[in-house]
């Protein structure tokens, strides 16, 4: 081989899935720029601000800096933990991002733990070569396909998908008897000429966002990946506010369906035009979504959602052509959704114990999706327990007085400083995007009230104590603390944060806790045991376990058995898209949970009482 | 451009939405029986009757004649109206016709021998009753009725139609719990009150008009049948003018698809109507038609039907929903089509063959559908044998000088009389509803032909003999017989039979009887042994079976032989509609036929030259 002057190398990004080709020397930073990766770097590569964090996993990199040295703490570094600005690229290398290093415009929440998986779709597809038909073979063009197809690949098929025998005859005659054919569970369900790779779409809906995933089903390679808002959102911002609204007469309940699946043919067109395809190469999705999405999508009545027993009208996994949506994929191109396990708990749920793995571990685990609702499960001794509750909005910045969602100018982190040397104490933050702040989400609401209890401003049961800090100020209203001044870093007015907001938070957090106590009563274990806390979701993502622990919304263990997951339910879609085992699994998963009901539950209001307080 | 001796025009007329394309100076009347709009012309177009009236809203025509201005009022001719008859195009011209000028019904063939059958329709009805939901028993309402049902009823289902689905959860509630499911091939295909009985269509799809049969599921009574013009006798008068049509473009194929589909979805609303029920009741419906029809009501690709070897996309046994050919029964309905034996042996020749059980009979049996395309089919010795072939519209009454459809005023039956006692020979005949005569149909010129032939009129090759009749006389373009004198009975102008109509008819007859040669050749039989003749479809119906038989066109066999079974394709697919077993017949029948192709056949050439000259 040749001596090169510059060698390049690849740098490969987990689990995003992407990568960038740089020449020796390179920074991580650099390179994941390159990659269009969004690193968070506050600083701008100089190694002071320590936001940068990443693992290298494989290959060989430069040595820890001195500003390393500095900036991560003695556990990071024995966690491998690096700076990506300080690390130099000096062969092939993989690495592996934590979501909490991932800058806020890919914060619509699309990546998640990815678990290596046997490509095994549902959709598979097969080239036939056909014998053109003569005064001597005058069988239908569906039979010489059936029958070719058993002879060239073995494969039974009974039936050939309506919108892909209308294409087959001329497709036949202009490929010279040569083409394509997807097949799914006995059934021809696309057809094209040979070289194309049939597309899978995986999409996990959520109240707020959508995380979609275009696939390559032949290799099983993510191509693209996307979150966006859920256009029903102009219809109210939680589940109960949409079913109303469908409940106010068929016409508009038929709306809201609509442009759900409208939302949803859009984002399929969006992302197969980002990589030069078309949305009617697809050939299978999987959705998934809590039980309110996952009937809004199929159009089914949702009155019986909002009412007490709260009954899902389909809980089983269920097939159906994209067609019946109305969704426009390929011609034959099916729908499959996994199974919802109850009213309040659906088939996200399902596809996060899917995605976490949790249900096959030996280990006593605890899975949350925390969100408006938020759906708690328990793996122990091969029962798995599941209950919703209801947790409100404040994770997502509503119900507080300067909340906000997730986006630009978002305080997602607040740490309060005592001064030193007769300095005035100090309050740091941190907002999406650098920008300037204009109110808090929902990670920093609970930073700040974390912040706010660990330095002495709250109490144990979350009034302000007046003077225990030069920023709380008295109000008409009652006391606020001051988080940011109007003027500073460019703020447009103050943000503050007030006795109401800490009661939101209160009553959030306790709902989380009070449910988790419920399940291990139930399964007759306590606290101390639970040996995995698996945390999914947006909120879940983004939230700092150690402020959680602080509010004492999570049993108090040790901070080592917490893990973010980042978006699980979409990679639990995902899997269901790649493999008709993880389908299997996922079913197997919904028929084996014990539903526990926690508004009827006799322990509940006592177990949520006790876990108003802040510890 | 170069010159054109005759340009063609449309003629669209509404609100009826048919379409003629007729050459210029054709009358509107003309242009209307070809589009197949049956307007009065009781005088046959001599401007006498003054019953034709409509108003050209576009379109150059020529200017009112005389015959107009006797006939119609000062206000009548104020508001644009004219006479079909005496209107002559210029160019495309729209013309809206008066409901008053519509014609009673024209007659259509929905009768036909009908056998009992063992009741026992794909799609059956169920009453369930669930237990309410609860806080105990939280099971989805789709869970709920699957295990209802297989616990009161021991049916077994595994999927709930996408659109029954939808419908459920609110019927179960409104209904308290108590409903009717109708079940399909482990499929729950409709959700209704109790006491509803859940209706079937069958249809047969004529290239020229459609006979529907609605049918109550439950006690297999014919609620109401109905016969209706084939609403893509606007895009041409047979199967080849519509395939050109189709392939000209994939808009006009859709159109040509879309016409028939919405003629089907009008006439199952129309039957529905007429006993008080909904389309939306229909839960199940059969198709039968040729391979063209077949292909076109199912939206498949026509090209490759209208060229050698005439393969079919499609040929066996086809299910697919209603929804997906956009046919508005209930939401989860099916559609069944028979199977198709070949390119020019359709679906209606299977239902024929399954309504006269012809296959399963020990005689040596000949079985004919006698159309522009006549379909044979030979069973004997175990074997079944189909061909196909080219009869010609002359049947119809077209490509006949004074031809015309089966409609009031046609002459259908015609007797020579041998003059007794020195009065001239006298000619006797009968037309459809006892109307002054206009014209001849299909079963009036075959009776004619083969009564000329028996008084002499005709010699063995069809010319005619001057002198041999006193109603026999020349004209510039030859000579013809005075079947009808303008006056006579009212009769607008004269009837006449030519030699070209002769020939028209002895081309088409020659080709029945070369194909049932062939056929008895490839099985190795004389004529004498076939021991029934089954004749079936609307001509076959309506012909007087003594003269095929005079005029060759039938195997000389001893006239007990022949039975006239009427639409027995429609028969069939009602049978279809009713019997699971009779599907099953019928696609065993299809798989037995053994096809043979008379255009390439080494005997068809001979065996058709022998046949033309009349016996």
């Amino acid at each position: 081989m040749t001596h090169r002057l510059t060698e390049e190398f690849t740098v490969d990004f987990e689990p995003l899935g992407r990568r960038a080709r740089v020449p020796q020397g390179t920074t991580l930073l650099e390179a994941a720029r390159q990659a269009g990766v969004g690193l968070n770097g506050i600083c701008g590569g100089a190694g002071t601000c320590g936001t940068c964090r990443v693992r290298v996993v494989a290959g060989e990199v430069t040595p820890p800096t001195e500003a390393e040295r500095v900036k991560l703490e003695p556990e990071a570094v024995a966690q491998g933990l690096r700076l990506a600005c300080q690390v130099r690229v000096l062969d092939h290398v993989r690495v592996d991002v934590p979501p909490s290093s991932i800058t806020a415009p890919q914060r619509a929440q699309i990546e998640g733990r990815e678990r290596p998986v046997e490509l095994d779709p549902a959709a598979r597809a097969f080239d036939v070569t056909l014998t053109p038909p003569s005064l001597k073979d005058l069988r239908a063009d569906a039979m010489r396909l059936r029958q070719a197809l058993q002879r060239q690949h073995d494969v039974v098929v009974n039936r050939c998908d309506h919108g892909a025998l209308c294409q087959l005859p001329d497709l036949l005659r202009e490929n010279g008897w040569r083409v394509r054919l997807v097949v799914r569970d006995g059934e021809v369900i696309a057809v094209a000429p040979v070289g194309i790779s049939p597309l899978g779409l995986a999409v996990d809906i959520g109240t707020t966002k959508m995380a979609a995933y275009l696939v390559n089903l032949e290799s099983g390679e993510t191509l693209v990946a996307r979150g966006v808002m859920n256009p029903q959102i102009a219809y109210g911002e939680d589940v109960m506010a949409r079913i109303a609204y469908a409940m106010d007469g068929e016409a508009k309940a038929y709306e809201i369906h609509l442009v759900l699946v409208e939302g949803l043919d859009d984002l399929a067109r969006e992302l197969c035009a980002q990589v030069g395809r078309g949305s009617s190469e697809i050939v299978e999705a999987v959705l998934v979504g809590n039980t309110c999405m996952h009937h809004m999508v199929l159009g089914l009545p949702v009155a019986q959602l909002g009412l007490a027993p709260y009954v899902p009208a389909l809980a089983h996994a269920y097939d159906l052509k994209a067609q019946e949506l109305g969704l426009h994929l390929a011609p034959g191109a099916n729908v499959y959704l996994l199974p919802n396990i109850a009213g309040f708990v659906g088939a996200d749920h399902v596809a996060m114990l899917l995605a976490s793995h949790m249900c096959e571990a030996r280990e006593i685990t605890v899975g949350l999706d925390i969100g408006t609702n938020t759906e708690i499960s328990l793996a122990a001794g091969g029962r798995l327990l599941s209950c919703s509750c209801a947790s409100g909005p404040a994770f997502e910045g509503a119900h507080i007085h300067d909340g906000m969602r997730a986006a630009p100018g978002a305080i997602e982190r607040i740490r309060l400083n005592a001064g030193s040397d007769g300095q005035p104490p100090r309050v740091e933050y941190r907002t999406i995007d650098d920008a300037p702040p204009v109110g808090i989400c929902g990670s920093g609401i609970l930073d700040g009230v974390a912040e706010l209890r660990r330095v002495g401003v709250l109490r144990l049961n979350g009034t302000m104590q007046s003077g225990s800090h030069p920023r709380v100020r008295g109000t008409g209203k009652g006391t606020e603390f001051l988080l940011v001044a109007a003027g500073e870093r460019g703020a447009p007015r103050d943000v503050v944060i007030n006795r109401r907001d800490v009661n939101e938070i209160q009553l959030a957090k306790a709902a989380v806790r009070a449910g988790v106590a419920v399940l291990l009563e139930e399964a007759e274990l306590e606290e101390g045991q639970i040996e995995r806390v698996v945390v999914a979701g947006a909120f879940g993502t983004y939230l700092d376990v150690d402020s959680a622990l602080a509010v004492g919304m999570f049993p108090q263990l040790p901070r080592e058995r917490f893990i973010q997951i980042g978006n699980a339910a979409g990679m639990g879609a995902k899997l269901a898209l790649l493999s008709r085992h993880c389908r299997e699994v996922a079913e197997e998963i919904a028929r084996r949970v014990e539903y526990v009901e926690l508004t009827t539950h006799p322990r509940f209001v006592a177990a949520y009482t006790a876990a108003l307080m802040l510890p």
